[in-house]
């Protein structure tokens, strides 16, 4: 998948001033955070090697390698790859085996989309080969499918719903236009693919066209492929559109891993399945269905780029949509190494990006898979020199990742006891690209994040990709347009301390091990300056594609393996797992005052509504002749009760700072702990994210577990922040949001109970 | 020309609380502002009389006979209309005169415009018929032109400069694109017409062209003419780019009437002319240009709804303009008609609205023109009862002024002495069509304004206008991407008030009264549901268009006769001008508070920028292969010292609050004053807006003498209000800032001292 569309809500800064300029910024520090100022030398010394092993010419012959034939779910060069990496990884040093799951996974047999009246138009459906692109001309890829939709043959009228998401169907409704037995048109972009047929299907919908428009990704962003990067008139997106909100992995395994003997549902059990076809077309395809549209002119914001005038509907056009799949089991592989630790093996670190792309897969997800791999032959080569981690690195190449993290979803439900146990960190990344460091994550590890980012050189501008980050922050926050979020994030970087990190939502391989089993989690990535977009889920997503417009010269895949390598490293070999606790409870504290806000915003905007409908303002505003019917009203707000969590995060506070400057002793070099001390701390330190987990999970998706971070139930990939509260609020269910206030009350106290005994076992009190 | 592209900056909120509620407003007031009660009722049933005599089918008829032909300056059927004009207004009993002048006028002789590379095109520079559209198959129309623009025959590299706004150079600048020596093409909107070539001519550029993008007003705004009413590919606009920002009318005649025997600047002289060509253009001529452009890809905000990549260039597309015009003068036929007063002859209620079209100008001036004669016809007939105005009247029908309010200003300069002397207002209405009131001007006239809102109906609703149009700035505040001003002004409407009216910036004819000889002025005009954009300057500005998609049944245009009606009766019989000052008083203080805010903001962002620069933040934010230079720093602002300014304010309030107060009781029957005394108070009355002009007129252009209200120099139409100050802080002009500061200061003062005369008048102190 990718990790684009998953920008986080902006954190509160972090109290720790590092580098108080972007000029000063460019020396690194002396001391490496969890490290003595001696044990930084060594270990900087082993980051030196490291690198030194990273080689460009691996990187671009593995892509081009694992891109070269189409490598989806069942697809011969799947396997083919599987025990490619497998029998590298081997000859690297690594422990490493195929690790077989059997999820439901339907293939396309047969689909028709055509409009049959007023005019007839048949939907090409195809994507054509593109000069350039050698693997374009290739005919094993996958067809244009949103895997996890419903087998249907529907006729209907069409009606465009946008970005399709909730808003927009209250906008329809503000038009008196419903889908009701119609066909939703949709386009991409506004919220999760996935979220989309599962809305129009709430709405009565019978079916769901989701096609990318050249406002998002088409001419209107850039030139399209091949002169330019963007996508071209035939580019389409293939997509999943399991209801992943509610649970990742094998739609008939939830909780539990796929495995030959696993019990399982029936298809007609499994929540996460759709019951309306769906479709994903290019705009080529779209602009006949949307130019036969009448009914009333879209809202502003609803126009794409298309040289038309967009229409909402319903009909005069009609459309005639059939899909035919192949329900069946179909084998999985992932590739899982092991380098077991030479002091503590039962501490894991948990590094993995996906290896299946939808059709060839160059973008996404083998550019970060091949940085991956370089990191796990520069450990190699580390091994061969007699270094050893001391806690056990474990590498993972997951499959089926497209479909609904599959791969890593049923491995982590097959391993969940052991991997709470053992898993220090997971480490993931997917897509990576020229540009700028991108990390999100468990904000206890923000601190070590921004000092390993002052490690790394930017290759293009020398700096280091920390200083980089933090110009980029100041520049967006002042640009003219620069969203509230970009001025807040400006703020923090002028303020010279720790750059804020993101909160993860979903998307990719991170979300069963942080949101399902509770392990501390970065995704660790380089984009923005790359044309990803336009080639998407395309068959043009390919190696003749990323050399020309992702990272030519494979620079910033090294800068993503350096990255990765260090924090991998750092938190192999630091004495004690360097986590810093000020960054989470200020971050945690900003979430907070975002819930209280929300239920304020709300409370106002009911009542502001309240008198508008009661003066009949919104009948009088109107035009007769593209009449707005006024907003239906809100229920009323009460004054929620958010004592329990404003006192949890009081006692966070507080517990953060104690442990963080016992801990800067430690690492000043006194007190020196004992090895079982250590251990003991590590084992706390270990715990420390699992207590933010719920028993009873998020509402109405308890495989969902974390009180803090979550994917939206609405956003999909989005992130919702202390989500059984604010999810709540935004749904109005208020004994809800006073119950998950306890909840999450709670979980945050276990939190600093627990810090509290970290601390003490540092000599500190409470 | 139009009155749609002017919206003004926001005015404080009125203290006076008239109608609560949206229901209570649909009850008018049983007393009308400036009449006691006895005098209301009179008046009233004037008002009724007059309201019974306006026809739809007079307002049809009239439209269709003035739009039949091309009206432009110099056409038959321009003199033709005027000669139709001055009978009718003599037929209903007035004093109809023409009035001859004799400005400059180039026109058209010959023009080219070609893509000579890397592909030929040749610019077809033609609107055709439309089907359904009589009028657009006549050939005696005025070809695509820019008036005032300079002949020339120029062939160069094509740059995309957006809308040509001053904002928009520095941004090409940041990508390393200039317009020096090449061909600048921009699209309408962002600011006036004008000054798009003008900024070009300024920045080098040899020719410019200006084309209308379908993101304006084209097939993204809506459905294309004929099926809606938007432009269609070929249309196109005409309009003057005479640089109206140093003075209107005659280029060679500034200041003085263009009169036979006037003495004339050479054309050379001229400051408003332009030295380079410029030509309008249609999307359909636009596009194969634009799509010929390379170098960077324009930045998100420029790029149009074209089904393109839009790129700033410069080149490879290379054009050739040419344009030949026929300089020499031309007559112009203003209509005056008077009735003259049975009280006080001397004091002029002056009403005009303009009659030239650009071809056939149905929308564009006659709608509005035709409810000005449906007003005095029944004026007409009120004089046949017997009635005669206490003040006089004087109706005009305006030629020349899309060339730049010609008629208006040569008229205004002539008998400057006597205006200065005699007017008591000037009412200015344009364009008008179906939907919401929209008042501007004077802030002293915002109360009377609301209080007609009060006595005339909407048709679409049957509230009064008054309440619509608080109905609609409710809801405009409360709805998705409401801007900063609509939510400000949805706070005033909600608090149940006056609501406030807009200030004046150009664009029609009420420049010359209120801006250069200080008359007391408004602009009175409905629209907003309509779509007159698409066809606005166009060959397509037809009766056939304006009755499907302006005012179908003219019952907007007989709200229009209605509410100026009123208005004008009130003002010509009301025993003392019916004036309230707590209005301006507090929309004065409002922009005061705007003007200290803007010189505090630029400090702020002056000091962002310097830090942002002296840490190379922009070098290392910017993409290499997409590079985006730093900024110019911006100077330093000193504090300025605003204490006069802000004394004076402090005073004026004070004066408004005793004389409105004193006014309320003479309303409310006591004192009553004497003849004289009523005599001695409108005197004083008449001169308050004069007051508020200042000798030495604006920084750079002296014609422009209001030191409140005047058109941006650099926004062209767009209002800037405390101008002087304003405009000085805006362009780094420290010490001119501090000199309008004691200027402004000085008139506002002169206006108290005045107030407060008149209030000693009514029997009250200062």
């Amino acid at each position: 998948m990718d990790h684009r569309v998953r920008r986080p809500v902006l954190l509160a800064a972090s109290t720790l001033v590092c580098s108080a300029t972007l000029a000063s910024a460019a020396t690194p520090p002396t001391q490496l955070f969890g490290f003595t100022a001696e044990e930084s030398a060594a270990q900087r010394s082993i980051e030196q090697r490291f690198d030194a092993d990273l080689k460009a010419e691996d990187l671009s012959a593995w892509l081009k390698n694992l891109s070269s034939e189409a490598n989806h779910i069942g697809s011969p060069h799947d396997k083919a790859n599987a025990e490619f990496v497998r029998d590298q990884l081997k000859q690297w040093g690594w422990d490493a085996q195929i690790e077989e799951f059997y999820p439901l996974y339907p293939t396309l047999k047969h689909h028709t989309l055509e409009l049959v009246a007023p005019t007839k138009f048949v939907a090409a459906l195809k994507e054509p080969p593109i000069a350039g692109d050698e693997t374009s001309t290739r005919t094993d890829g996958m067809g244009p499918y949103n895997v996890y939709g419903a087998d249907g043959d529907v006729t209907g009228d069409l009606v465009y719903v946008n970005y399709g998401m909730p808003d927009d169907y209250k906008e329809l409704a503000r038009r008196g236009v419903d889908v009701k037995g119609k066909i939703a048109i949709t386009r991409y972009g506004g919220g999760w693919r996935g979220l989309k047929p599962k809305l129009a299907q709430t709405h009565g919908a019978i079916g769901c066209i989701i096609y990318s428009d050249p406002q998002n990704d088409g001419y209107a962003a850039g030139d399209v492929y091949p002169k330019g990067g963007w996508r071209p008139a035939d580019g389409l997106q293939r997509g999943s559109v399991a209801d992943m909100p509610i649970y990742s992995g094998d739609p008939l395994t939830p909780g539990v891993g796929a495995t030959k003997s696993a019990k399982r549902l029936k298809i007609s059990e499994a929540k996460t399945l759709l019951k309306i076809p769906v479709i994903p077309i290019s705009y080529g395809d779209a602009q006949p269905l949307l130019a036969a549209l009448s009914g009333p002119v879209a809202p502003a914001s609803w126009r794409g780029a298309l040289p038309i005038t967009y229409h909402v509907g319903p009909g005069p056009a009609k459309v005639h949509l059939e899909i035919t799949s192949e329900w069946s089991q179909k084998p999985l592989y992932d590739v899982i190494a092991k380098i077991p630790g030479s002091q503590s093996p039962d501490e894991w670190i948990v590094r993995g990006n996906h290896r299946d792309g939808w059709v060839f897969g160059a973008w996404d997800p083998l550019s970060g898979h091949v940085d991956m791999m370089a990191e796990a032959k520069a450990i190699g080569g580390l091994l061969k020199t007699g270094w050893r981690p001391k806690r056990t690195l474990v590498y993972a190449s997951w499959d089926g990742e497209e479909a609904g993290l599959l791969g890593s979803t049923e491995w982590a439900e097959t391993h969940a006891d052991e991997l709470q146990r053992k898993a220090v960190l997971y480490v993931n990344s997917d897509t990576n690209g020229r540009g700028f460091l991108d990390v999100a994550g468990s904000h206890s590890l923000q601190h070590l994040v921004n000092d390993v980012s002052q490690s790394v050189k930017d290759p293009e501008t020398g700096v280091t990709v920390g200083a980089r980050r933090r110009a980029k922050m100041l520049v967006s926050g002042y640009e003219k347009g620069a969203s509230e979020n970009e001025k807040k994030e400006a703020k923090i970087a002028g303020a010279g301390g720790d750059l804020p990190i993101g909160a993860l939502g979903s998307g990719s391989d991170f979300t069963p091990f942080l949101q399902h089993l509770g392990i501390t989690t970065l995704n660790i990535e380089y984009g923005d300056e790359d044309d990803q977009a336009g080639v998407y889920h395309s068959n043009y997503d390919s190696y003749d594609h990323y050399v020309r417009f992702g990272d030519p010269g494979f620079v910033y895949g090294i800068a993503e393996a350096q990255t990765v390598g260090h924090t991998v490293l750092r938190m192999a070999d630091a004495d004690v797992i360097p986590m810093q606790f000020g960054s989470f409870a200020d971050t945690i504290d900003g979430y907070v005052t975002e819930v209280h806000e929300l239920a304020d915003h709300k409370r106002k905007a009911a009542e502001e509504l309240g008198k508008l409908l009661d003066q009949n303002a919104f009948a009088l505003a109107s035009d007769p002749t593209r009449p707005l019917l006024a907003p239906e009203r809100d229920p009323e707000v009460p004054y929620l009760d958010f004592v329990a969590l404003d006192n949890a995060v009081v006692r966070l506070k507080k517990s953060a700072k104690a442990y963080d400057d016992r801990y800067a002793r430690l690492t000043a070099g006194n007190p020196r702990l004992s090895a079982e001390q250590s251990k003991q701390l590590d084992d706390l330190l270990r715990g420390m994210e699992r207590t933010l987990i719920g028993a009873r999970g998020l509402p109405g998706r308890e495989w969902y577990k974390h009180l803090i971070y979550a994917p939206g139930l609405f956003t999909g990939y989005g992130v919702k922040t202390v989500p059984g509260v604010r999810e709540a609020i935004e749904q109005n269910h208020w004994d809800e949001a006073n119950q998950y206030v306890v909840l999450t009350a709670a979980a945050l106290t276990a939190y600093s109970d627990r810090l509290e005994k970290a601390t003490a076992l540092l000599g500190g009190g409470a």
